[in-house]
């Protein structure tokens, strides 16, 4: 029944969303109930930012002919990673897809015709945390995504703050000396506690090269005192940084995504104990792992869609929730 | 002219507005052109929690009573120290007046009768610079005043944050080693970077008993060490919280208020240079000394009055804006 035309309503309204990452750009096509269509591409952000914007304009084509003949499109959501404006519609910078100041949203209206939903792929994920998983019904939140980078997402008083693009940009600056980062700075967050240099500083300090972060955690869970120094110190870092935004911010609630939170109590459970040890007048933040996994940035960019489109979001809120949050 | 009363119109609106500090209640009546009278009453908080109310609700009358004839008070703005939520009306706890849970706006609704607006004595004196002052046509800022305590406002996309009353309370946690503070924990900025600690560090290194960090500058600038160390310790500290603060919301623009900006480009100059180092992704920020001075909190006040009472602000602002700038 929901795939066939209903003759006096005509056909469906459906989104077309993509997730752009520096690896993969994920795409999907849903309807008010959830997804109909999905897949993903590489990026092949080593070909140039011409090329990456080629193949982020190719699979939208490639979404919008995977639009079923019972619906039809009505806007675009795009999330992408680095600096990003959403307020003008601009990728100010991305280190990963090589782009500078690439007015996307403008870029992607004239290529589609549609109305185009633009947003910052971190916020995206927290916005649909905030709306479909672990953030729901709480008005004052941060969500830290702890991956191959580190970044947060501020939602406050309900809105998502983007402050030109650069809030959150927590895993870059703050110190004065330490290791070389890519950013040009020291002893930033990110050589420390992404889970990229997780498995970098263990393999530079024990010379055995690991399958990433988890394979690290592995060993220190065995007992191997390097692994277990090097895991100690993201952590310890996590902690800086979840109580700095808790201290800046006030919120009462930590929302915490990206590959790293598969480490689950690994992980959870010492940051909360150090960020409780780091807070003094404010009181302790709920700290949560986030519910829809590598999937948020997908369900955001659809509901940048239809926010875009001009739809009342609030029954296709209600319905993706449930789809979201089952497990995959 | 002014002080008649239109016979077609009747008497022009009034607002009541207090500046609750914990040595001082600051008082003004305003009408939409500027102050018609103001005052000052000690608040006498080591009299106890109920005794420093008492003296509110008696500054209220005293500054309703000195509404002249020719005008009517439609609205009562307060302003108080501590933890403070807006959007419940209370203060959750305020250490300088020993209130706790206490349900401000309500009470002096039922005392007066009138609206009021209620607020945090930060967010009011941030308020009141980015409308009247050194923020205005900002929509994405921080104010961050420096006098006997420490603390920040965040003005983002055009709105104040207060996240429960929780925003901006800097100058505690994120620590876990250091002197001992009043909070509690150790190591805080309120320890190193707030006028009064930098006053009680010289005096604690040195034996020498001085009148304020004003005194502590003076040494340092006439070439003494121990005092160079203490304010540059204080310089230090506070640039890093400006870093942070800068990091986390991704602000442009930083209103430095309070007590110690007093001391201009000895605190500015070296801030400036020392934020910038500990940024790399961040675009520098513009870090201007506030325009109010200590006026800041009952401008705010009066502002919160008129907000509540239903006036249109726009026509206040633009003359409020005019006299407070306006040197003392």
């Amino acid at each position: 029944m929901s795939d066939t035309v209903d003759p006096a309503r005509g056909p469906r309204p459906a989104v077309v969303a993509l997730d752009v990452g520096g690896t993969f750009v994920k795409w999907l096509v849903a309807d008010e109930r959830g997804v109909l269509r999905q897949g993903s591409v590489e990026t092949r952000a080593a070909a140039g930012p011409a090329s990456a914007f080629a193949v982020v304009l190719d699979t939208v084509d490639t979404a919008l002919s995977a639009v079923p003949a019972t619906h039809r499109p009505v806007g675009v959501g795009v999330a992408v990673p680095g600096t990003v404006d959403e307020r003008r519609g601009v990728c100010v910078h991305s280190e990963n897809l090589g782009w500078r100041d690439l007015p996307v949203a403008q870029r992607l209206r004239e290529h589609t015709g549609l109305a185009v939903g633009f947003g910052h792929d971190v916020r995206s994920g927290a916005t649909a945390e905030a709306r479909l998983g672990a953030g729901r019904e709480v008005p004052d939140q941060v969500y830290v995504s702890v991956g191959t980078g580190l970044a947060a997402a501020l939602l406050l008083d309900g809105r998502m703050v983007s402050s030109g693009g650069y809030a959150g940009e927590i895993g870059h600056g703050g110190a004065l000396d330490g290791a070389p980062c890519v950013c040009g700075g020291r002893g930033c967050a990110e050589t420390v506690a992404s889970a990229a240099a997780i498995a970098r500083r263990y393999t530079a300090a024990s010379g055995v090269a690991v399958d990433g972060a988890r394979d690290v955690l592995a060993r220190a869970r065995a007992g191997e005192d390097v692994a277990r120094r090097v895991w100690d110190d993201a952590v310890e870092v996590l902690s800086s940084l979840v109580a700095d935004l808790v201290r800046v911010t006030g919120v009462p609630h930590v929302v915490i995504g990206g590959g790293l939170v598969h480490a689950g109590e690994d992980l959870l459970g010492p940051l909360r104990d150090q960020v409780r040890a780091r807070l003094t007048v404010h009181p302790d933040p709920r700290i949560v792992p986030a519910a829809l996994g590598g999937t948020a940035g997908s369900w955001g960019a659809a509901l940048l869609g239809w926010e875009a489109s001009g739809a009342d979001l609030g029954p296709i809120v209600a319905a993706y929730g449930d789809a979201a949050r089952r497990p995959a």
